[in-house]
């Protein structure tokens, strides 16, 4: 049949109107301050098109995503180049989503993109707490002379919430520097999500972002990412690990540093969906 | 700014509605009997996504997609495998476009698609004749024991259009057969498009449907197709040769066998987004 | 030394007279159906092609393909679009293995094409089971309006068996309604092989076909595949299982859905050959 | 032998200690705002290592690499994200080595790196002209709301230079506004090099920069780059039209844009190689 | 049908016995002096596979491969390393195909192949002259202090054959010495084939062995080569010059240096393999 | 700012002066009897390109690269096709490099490039034992008739050390006679690393050669290599054997059968840096 009414696209089955839904979608198509290999400003565009390979039906929470409600709203257009312009527009679409009381899932991009987010959610959530998953710190002061960099976002967004709020997993790179900063400032957990299950619990109903640099799970599993880091996690850990979210006060989330292009087996992209279509239903 | 009416994916430029639009863009997502490479069922989306590194511009017209009526329906919902299913779609939304007076505009995947909407536009238009442009002649009466293929879906024109109707350029493949065929009932001109001026001439104001088979291009200029074929056009002979279509009574055409992902340069879907921002503009 | 007598292909170290083989190979490079990214057409040329890169003994059973009787049959020329005639040609050629009292080995090609050995093997065997290790169901009852497709295969063969024959192991993709349907028609593992062995066990010296739908196996170990799915199983936990097979009245079998041109390290490729060189040992 | 004094990485035969060098050439790796596909910073680093498979000798002048006097200094190390920093060690750069009377040879990155080089330029060079090739005019006031921009890059030379100063060659795509204002400000040819020649004739002894954006080549020739045009120039057309220069008084030049990983082929940035050999031999 | 006598692999229509065929073609898969990228061991298995994608029937000459007598032995099994058991194998087997009358046409592997060949050939030929089409001139005496080489290939012919037999078209690179050296012992054209015609009149009925290195067509064209050279022939001038060929007497042939791997788009080894067809119904 | 004293290339934080450094890197480019996927000449560039992806601080030992005294001396200049030139200049660098009281760490290159350094290693330490990770035995006697092979050189350095100095780890692949060999000449653990702390512990102070063919790997960790074999070690389990180093004399190491070109992701490369970098920090 013939569509007379516009060729929508979105991720897969988030096709609710955007008043009757409670998670809406968007992507940062951003990745300027990418200091090895770029191409994550692809990924969300690579992710709607491709989640169509998979099924709405979750056998692993046995709930479907055509039962949930869910807008997709496409993309920001962001400028290249100097990140304020990009902050600014997410930090504004964020702020919008989380004025309309909905749950804000931004796809990254580079994971500078996370400040703007944060810069909105705290400034309805004083108390916010952020969940990061990560090969990298991202705790540096400046980066090559930039204090703006998808290599300082984390500390970024401590200048925000200060001590006591960051809760880091899987973190298996970054300087000396950023590892000793992390022993008084954060909750770093080196190379694994062994400690996950014991910080869900401690958080209560704190209200927290989840920020997933898909680099956190291995190189194996996710090559298409700008600087992928042996020694990761495996889909199914970090599966359990996100299973926990569902007892936690979420109230924004992201998912970052997919570079599709980078992998053309497809398989990164093929696994951003999945944990995209599994993030949906644990929040739903 | 947050878009909250919905993900609209056009091809570049082609955001008209249906009602105000002169010509409606469709996809053909389907390439189940091709016998070399598959992948021409990614070709529309393809397109529509890398469009957008294109400029809506044309300095070889001086035109611009921005003041043209197009409207672009997205992608037809076709089974694979067996092909009528395909082919009854492909009918019935070529058939609507034409019933509401428009041009349509169809995007393949493979070239057997071209036989529905031949169908719908040679029920409209008694008298139309083709012009096909293609490394292949296309005209077998059937192929490993199948008469509905993309090696036989210029001869199942001729069926319906008969004799005299048929304009072939670019041929430079295919069985002796198919070429001794072609010196009786159809108008084969081998290797080029020398011919195509005089042709286009000759034609008058009968209704033509044009199909492009984009592997009549040079594989140097079009890798990412099924079967690339040494010898072909340059991107400018093929531009120089659609001009000549302005002068013409077009009532239909498609741009067959792009398949993106052999390709991973992405030249050919640049490229083929090109001709198709120029043949919209010589549409229009 | 020149070669007088013509270039045979075979797999690896399968090169015995048909009169004289145990185990026959065929490939059935077939895959109109596929409905996400197509290319499993080309899976058995790619093997014989790489399997040379492979050694004759294994050292995981201390055997050696060059005792082993088998021989390599070849393609089948199967023709593209409708699935009857291939799944004809299939069924014609599993049958007449089967006839000679030896062991047919199929390799895809799409999942589909395990419906034609089926037909085969349940005409000489009415008591067949199927062994089914797969990351899709594949239980549908039809597919985009289709009853023949990959997605519908398992669910023709129950067509045939009936109740009570079809054990499915890995599956973690699917629609809803498979999942349940499967509660009552078939024995389906959800995500591994736990249940392999005891399954095994309780087999007797009833009649077995194995089906491998190689993408059972994670994406990170096998990444050429149409539709990867994030949360398989590894190779080793692949071959653990299959080792049981030795026990069992193991009739026909077949490997299925590697993609190669999808995996341009040719990763998937390699790790198909290793696993039919296991399974050829196992069953000599 | 083992080196014991240090793994020096040059272009082929660009080996020359600074001070005796008569031209430098220097890598400026940054493309954060490219607006299409990134990749543009690792160009100079693949020119390095795969000039090394070409030979020194040119037998289209006759001249051989060994017997100029060029110092490779490198590439310049470039944050990215904002690019005034990055505009502002090119311009460093360029000076230092307009400063010791030796000719910039500068290797892109995006072509915004351009600007950098004519500020050092135009500050030593007053009556500065530029040669510019390019598939794109270049020459928008702000792109996305950015004035610093490869989009923006020859208008904002332009501000620098004034009218009467810039000579484009090879452009087929821009805005319709550019082409407009191009009328008036500058010595625009479309689509080719005829009028090089006449051009180069014109100039007499004035300073030259010969600004060379890699995609005016056509992407059959030269597929790895962000964004590839159809209908561009050949190597042998681009190579005569660049003998010209030998007649000029070439005070600085770049190449720019090539993206190597987006063409796994090689072939683009063997080709810019070739340039790059070609254009040092026509200085030297 | 099931194949019960073995799985025969042949290039495209050249499956006639060895006794009945007046052409036999074999592969010789040695890569181990490539200096650069290797890979051409790959280059006869990818054509036989590929060239089942191509017509047997040529519109350029009106002939189909059916129709002519030859035979395809697969490849030579040659040790990679010490280039001197490839070259005694290669000269055996060309030899035994000379002395049964026929035509030997080698696939190659790298360039140094041809020297087995040409062995063979002059030992039967004391008259034999060498057409050479190539980018690279092959004619060093050495290189890193080996005497048999890619590089040095034509050399060593010529220290078997001697001034005034060699003739090389399409030279595009090489050390100075080469080029100094050719003007006295070879008649090498530098770039293109504009005296081939003019040459092969000269040749009269003397005996020709043809040597095609694919790099002498332009990388667009051509690009999965290990050394491609910008600026090449197109495939139409080629098979221009190769018509030519017709009025000598041609006793051996070599295409050499497809790699195969290096070009994803497969563009390389479809327009090898159409070469290969036209040469074949050239020589039937 | 401008670099004026040349363009230095060193792996990542490996740029201390020859006569200060402890440790002495250089690579081995030479693949030249690989039988199945060469490319393994550019291992050794790709990591030096490649490394400044990565951190010079490793959460694994809290060490820096930064902190150690590491010297790169870039590539040896090996010619190719014969082995024995090249075996010749990697022994005469082992050899310098161990007379000068530092460690050497060879980057492959194909593994015969070992024997190489096993010689001049064997020369100063009469005692030596080897460390030998792999996934094939390489301890045939000969192959294809070539006794210098990369599946012959372990074989080739037992005769140089004799019996019960060598152990084998993660072999899982080979001719049952190297298997059968091995029982009375060599220590050799198959597929895994069970027994590696056993076996350091019981080497007490002899002095030892770790040779580390990368293809232990799993080839969904290190798809990069010319003969992938399923079923190898995690980079976390290498990496916890590789510890066990620490306590042992280590007098010299390579890694070899990083073939880049393979693995267009790049996780292969990027995974050997990190080893590269953990193994520098275990040795400083």
């Amino acid at each position: 049949m013939l569509n007379k009414t516009g060729n929508m696209q979105t991720f897969l089955g988030c096709d609710d109107p955007y008043d009757e839904a409670k998670i809406v979608i968007f992507g940062a198509p951003y990745d300027s301050t990418t200091s090895n290999r770029p191409g994550a400003r692809f990924g969300p565009a690579a992710m709607r098109h491709d989640s169509h390979g998979l099924e709405t039906y979750s056998p692993y929470q046995d709930a479907d995503l055509e039962d949930a409600a869910i807008y997709d709203a496409g993309e920001l257009e962001l400028p290249f180049g100097r990140p304020e312009p990009a902050l600014d527009a997410v930090e504004a679409a964020t702020a919008q989503i989380l004025a309309d009381d909905k749950i804000p899932i931004m796809l990254g991009g580079e994971h500078l993109v996370t400040l703007g987010a944060i810069r909105a959610a705290a400034a309805k959530y004083p108390n916010l707490h952020i969940i990061h998953l990560d090969a990298h710190a991202d705790l540096r002061e400046e980066y090559l002379g930039q204090n703006l960099s998808h290599a300082t976002v984390i500390r970024r967004c401590h200048d925000i919430l200060g001590d006591g709020k960051i809760y880091q997993f899987g973190i298996r790179s970054g300087a000396k520097e950023e590892f000793e900063w992390a022993k008084t400032h954060a909750a770093l957990e080196k190379f694994g999500l062994i400690g996950f299950a014991n910080m869900a619990k401690s958080l209560g109903d704190a209200p927290v972002y989840f920020t997933l640099d898909l680099d956190v799970l291995d190189p194996s599993a996710f090559p298409g990412t700008g600087t992928p880091e042996a020694g990761g996690v495996t889909f199914t850990e970090l599966l359990a690990a996100m299973m926990h979210l569902k007892q936690l006060n979420v109230v924004g989330c992201d998912l970052v540093e997919l570079a599709p292009h980078l992998d053309t087996t497809g398989i990164s992209t093929a696994t951003a969906c999945k944990i995209l279509r599994e993030l949906l239903l644990i929040l739903s």
